[in-house]
């Protein structure tokens, strides 16, 4: 472990951190079950929902951001449920095994890893699919780069079924616009270590009446990740579970200053370091894999030119620049490359990224 | 959150961490599916397992001490097994509630709070129950400060039965003896803010050879506590889902300054500050709730004499002496309270927080 050395970390996820609130994380333990706790709680779940313009429920859950989508499922989908899955990369499929671990009959709508979701296809799918329970998809696919069009995917969700819609926001959330209510998404899952500029630690959830309402009718397995575990506390100003405390520290500053700096300018923020990272690639001729329209804004897959090898890609940036990018994984081992730009990052950072990786790949082709 | 002031926290967990350990918490966030993070996550499994003196499999999962419990019956338990849990305080209930809540057919052994489990009994129960799958209790009792006979207990159920033995020790490991192999446990569950000296967010777990197979015999919903996810990532040096580096950070540094203390010395520090707590307290004319020779060695249960306001007393021995004692939970909120001495505690401590609570009995009384 080589904490001192501070690389330019650039996977998308976990971020680096500031300094500032590395000394919150570095803080001193409290009683979770005390005043403090219950006043920082209570602001941080105000500020969570403030964040997705929602007055649905939010919960804070010590866990990895699949905690969360596996929260979202756990409470709302039982065995036989009928589920569409919309996959575009992994961490798609990744929420359809949840599904299926939980017995759901789930339609996988496939999609080529680039690519986003199709807007006809998800109309026509639903309606093909007899009591379709619930329509589960990742918002923003840190594997490809890619961002689905959550608005418009939410819009003929409603007008063609009365599905619950479970939305995978781990990458995007904090840096994509998601409009909980006007959207109407019964759960998002997103977690700590991504746009939020906190250390890994804690999945956040938000959870609407509806979901609230499909949660009391199933009988499937859960505890940790019960949503009712969570609002009791929640009443009583406590956590269920004695919560990573470290995390939450850093995790209370940022959702204030997210909300100081307003929900407008960080996606602009976020939306403006893409477009300059995908400006830079360009000139470097460097190709991005999605198309423009989807391409994410909080992270940037660039396509490797053949016959290079990716792990000593990876490796030669980070030992000769001291970057360290995100491989491409699964299918996409060895063919892509990605910059994580979620949180607070200097153009400066991008063009060591871009630069790095320019070098080495000329280095190795030669 | 007033993280300066640095109250005397004595509740059971989270502990109070040494200034040494809040920097590395403090560090800047590593690739988790780089070099580094494997070197790191390799030495602490086989860290982990040495402190439990064992060569089941061990693995790390970002969670609270619950995640843990969940993950030992997840991965063991299916609809309609019979399961004996015996109960002597809160946390034990818990881990029959979550048993109950994956369909187990829970046979609850109960006994008054401040008591441990009697052999006897439990011997009893083991027989008056056909096809026995599991046998899941409590080690030590946080909510009362009593430690179950953990050896004897294992003992009994291996003479008696071929049922699978599922230990909460998440107030107990690191600080008082279990040694896995030669009991013969199947699943220890503990947690990284109790004697580990690190925050709460790491749950951790070791896993037999006879878990692993019944594991693979059953199909209860399970996708983030799955023992195969840990054991999969592990294999190539990765977690299966991105972790709380802060948390991990602090926990490598307390495995390894447990082993170099010795094992053996960790547990005298323990049982040591123990004797002296309970030897103050009843300088002080302080009841202790259990009988000695089960009381705890990570956390003293004191009984507060009766007309004594119990949410009077812990906030006035917080203001006045800036001491942060543990409540009676449940059945026994008004009727105790508790000093935890887990980790690294001095005597001045316990002194302090001796001295607070009996000047406070002592006005309140008046």
């Amino acid at each position: 472990m080589n904490q001192k050395s501070n690389p330019n970390l650039r996977i998308p996820g976990p971020v680096p951190i500031p300094e500032e609130i590395l000394d919150l994380v570095g803080g001193q333990m409290i009683n979770h079950r005390g005043p403090e706790y219950a006043e920082m709680l209570h602001k941080m779940t105000d500020n969570l929902k403030s964040v997705f313009f929602t007055k649905n429920d939010a919960y804070f859950i010590t866990a990895s951001g699949t905690g969360a989508m596996e929260s979202a499922i756990a409470n709302t989908i039982e065995e036989n449920d009928n589920v569409l899955s919309i996959i575009i990369g992994v961490f798609g499929e990744r929420f359809a095994e949840i599904a299926e671990s939980y017995g759901g009959n789930v339609t996988r709508l496939n999609y080529d890893l680039g690519k986003a979701a199709d807007l006809d296809d998800i109309r026509s799918n639903i309606r093909s699919i007899n009591n379709l329970k619930a329509v589960i998809f990742t918002h923003n696919e840190s594997s490809t780069g890619v961002t689905n069009k959550l608005e418009e995917i939410c819009q003929i969700i409603h007008e063609e079924s009365e599905a619950l819609i479970l939305v995978d926001a781990v990458s995007s959330a904090g840096g994509i616009p998601i409009l909980v209510d006007e959207w109407g998404i019964d759960v998002v899952a997103t977690a700590s270590q991504k746009s939020w500029v906190a250390p890994p630690g804690i999945a956040m959830i938000t959870v609407s009446k509806k979901a609230w309402e499909r949660s009391k009718k199933i009988k499937t397995p859960k505890y940790y990740f019960d949503f009712q575990q969570y609002e009791d506390y929640l009443q009583i100003g406590q956590p269920p579970f004695t919560p990573s405390l470290s995390v939450m520290y850093a995790l209370d500053f940022s959702l204030e200053k997210m909300l100081n700096e307003s929900m407008i300018k960080v996606f602009k923020r976020h939306k403006d370091i893409a477009d300059y990272t995908r400006k830079k690639a360009k000139e470097f001729n460097l190709e991005i894999l999605p198309d423009e329209d989807v391409a994410s804004n909080t992270v940037t897959s660039i396509k490797l030119p053949k016959n290079i090898d990716g792990v000593k890609f990876l490796s030669e940036v980070k030992n000769k620049f001291n970057v360290i990018l995100g491989g491409g994984q699964k299918s996409l081992t060895g063919k892509i490359f990605r910059i994580g730009h979620m949180g607070w990052v200097e153009k400066e950072e991008i063009d060591e990224s871009l630069i790095a990786s320019n070098t080495i790949i000329r280095q190795i082709t030669k």
